[in-house]
């Protein structure tokens, strides 16, 4: 076997054999194979598609990279759900305490932010005392005490995926079906989770912009899961609106605990309980009633103790921004359209995001939004409030906003399209 | 400008502008792009093609990344000749004295062998005390006495070209045309020649297995050099059959020797001239006369003073190989096909090249040929020799040669087709 005739294998438009796929994803991983001849792999993978043994292969071979997790000791049953990203997208917040409450195991292994998307570690650690990096003791104590742990994951699951994450991350190989699909589903397979729920966002804010692409990756990646004996379900849901009314670290840890008070903005609540319904029949809990969850207290409870179990104090106030840039309407009428990248953008140009790994991001910076489309406004009005700790970013930031949003006349008829747009299973 | 950015332009089939171009082989020179940057920009291209205008500019910013030679104030017009390397291809050995014989400067900057192409320094090595590493001051004297050098590049010289393809043999890019012309005519540009005769070959000894692909690289290379003031010739060449009868370092030193001296197999001698003429009528010598230079002794003198401006002496004994086997004929007929491919990979595994830059090679091994098509041959006839010191190769190369050659019976019809299949200016 050797990396050339692998390379000129999918270089022509050929299939792969397990034997390819095994080694050169072994010999990757132990240095054997040189990062520019992955990144040339990775090129005509892009270019030239993978067919589903191919990607079910690739995926095996991605898990047998690493250890793998294993919670069926808990008396809980283990079910996860993994968002492919977007704008103001905090849902992992209110869902993974309120599944729990409702007697299910959440392990909820995240990441952090690059680019616009933010990352849902970057929100926790707004929170005082709260930290990411536990041990393998305490998360399965607080999966089976409280039942929902948010935190990094070990660097022992799916080395393979790690290194070639990096990878495509610098060499413009990162939106592609076959790559994303096996990258998301080895580490969740490796986690070992008994279901799994995908949120495959679709809109100007997600990987995929159009319905099809989305369609497609979510069905990859259901195939994935059942290939490899995992219950899988994919919800595809809107992204070219933020969800919700906060784009930043500590301002939409705010908006979350509104949710799990009982409050919080429609769409945010509408998509956590599709979500916690998903995983809750999933993990065979057909009797739970997570709505009652939220309005009983039970969800904020099981917040509360999540929270502190890492060390964060559920009571501290938040950060908030040295500075804040308030725009407004131009003209009176009724927000028809306001653009989640735009919004994305602009928060992570504020400093909620960071643009290269070892950055730090502001725990305060963000965009809150104070009308969605649909909501008439008046002239002068205020749309969104820009906060950041470094004013100079507010220029910047209001460059990213330019043509972001659109004001119809007043009257004019406008209808919100449903947040989850398919499922598919 | 970053490097994301333009990978994401050839990867989504755009061109690359002017600017981006310039920015990506010069940022990769300095080694501010990353190898694995550039192996998946190279798999993009070789997917989605450059057009004439990308690949002109691509040429002209490999050039500007070294330094450039000018031969114009030689008194003899200097004229160059490259040859895309097939089996048996010791042109360059005859031919740069010839049409240093009649009145041009030959400098003829080559290289050594990888894989199954030989190399003409390594050739030129089996001659005792000759070196292929000589200063700019000697190669100008020389090239004003003599009129022909043979050496090595100096490293000054289209340093991107010499980065991009060490990344490309290792990452499964080399035969792609854009890239490959762009290698070959910055090169060429760069040292200056007055003038530029390519012999592009095609067949299954050759880069290119098929005409239209051999007539593109010509029409490419052609292209290049008349945007960028270098008349350029392209003589597009048979490479099914191995060239002359020998495949190896020594050997094939030996058949120039007999062509300088007015013999030689007559595919040879034909090539030989073929390309002078084109080199003469290029440099402006319309009135020489390669065929009587040969003939007459002033093409050997040459040779002999060639050889002996770089250390080597012209009358010593060249090295023979310790072992020697014969492959006979199994039936009497007439030989009709001898695959050039199969015979330079027995030449190759009989220590002939290199698998590694850092391997040596064996002077003195290769493959002699008794016979070639259109030939006939009796039963137990010797078909060719293999030439090696470590005979322990002999099992392996004749691995190669199964089913090599066919013999027709007695009679068949055969007419070996042209040597010079078209000609591209």
């Amino acid at each position: 076997m050797d990396v050339i005739s692998v390379i000129r294998t999918k270089r022509d438009r050929g299939r792969l054999s397990d034997e390819q796929i095994d080694w050169v994803v072994d010999a990757y991983t132990r240095g054997a194979v040189a990062d520019e001849q992955m990144s040339a792999l990775a090129m005509a993978i892009f270019l030239n598609g993978m067919d589903r043994a191919e990607v079910a292969r690739w995926t095996a071979a991605m898990i047998d990279s690493g250890e793998r997790m294993d919670f069926s000791v808990l008396t809980r049953p283990a079910t996860d759900k993994h968002s492919t990203g977007g704008i103001g997208d905090k849902i992992t917040l209110p869902l993974a305490p309120l599944v729990a409450a409702c007697g299910a195991a959440v392990p909820q292994l995240s990441g952090r932010g690059l680019g616009h998307t933010g990352g849902t570690l970057d929100k926790l650690e707004s929170i005082p005392g709260w930290r990411a990096d536990i041990t393998n003791a305490e998360m399965m104590r607080t999966l089976e005490d409280v039942g929902a742990v948010i935190c990094a994951p070990g660097s022992g699951l799916a080395p393979a995926d790690k290194k070639l994450y990096a990878l495509r991350d610098v060499t413009a190989t990162v939106d592609c079906i076959p790559l994303i699909a096996s990258s998301i589903m080895s580490k969740k397979i490796a986690e070992g989770t008994g279901s799994l729920v995908l949120d495959v966002k679709v809109g100007t804010g997600a990987f995929m912009r159009e319905l099809d692409q989305a369609r497609e990756l979510a069905r990859t990646m259901v195939g994935l899961g059942t290939d490899h004996g995992l219950p899988t379900v994919a919800l595809v849901t809107d992204m070219n609106t933020p969800l919700g009314l906060t784009a930043g670290n500590a301002l939409e840890v705010r908006e979350s605990v509104e949710v799990l008070a009982g409050g919080g903005p429609a769409d945010v609540v509408e998509l956590t309980l599709a979500l916690a319904r998903e995983m809750l029949d999933a993990a065979g809990l057909k009797d739970a009633d997570p709505a009652k969850a939220l309005a009983d207290g039970s969800a904020m409870d099981a917040w509360r103790r999540m929270i502190a179990a890492q060390g964060g104090d559920p009571d501290a106030a938040l950060p908030t921004a040295r500075e804040t840039h308030v725009v407004t309407a131009a003209s009176p009428g009724v927000l028809t359209r306001l653009d989640a990248l735009s919004v994305g953008l602009a928060a992570w140009r504020l400093g909620a995001g960071r643009a290269r790994k070892e950055d730090p991001v502001q725990a305060a910076a963000g965009v809150e939004l104070h009308a969605k489309p649909g909501d008439p406004v008046a002239a002068g009005q205020p749309l969104m409030t820009l906060h950041t700790d470094t004013p100079e970013r507010f220029a910047y930031a209001l460059e990213a906003l330019e043509g972001s949003y659109d004001i119809a006349p007043a009257g004019t008829a406008f209808s919100a399209g449903p947040i989850v747009l398919e499922r598919i299973s």
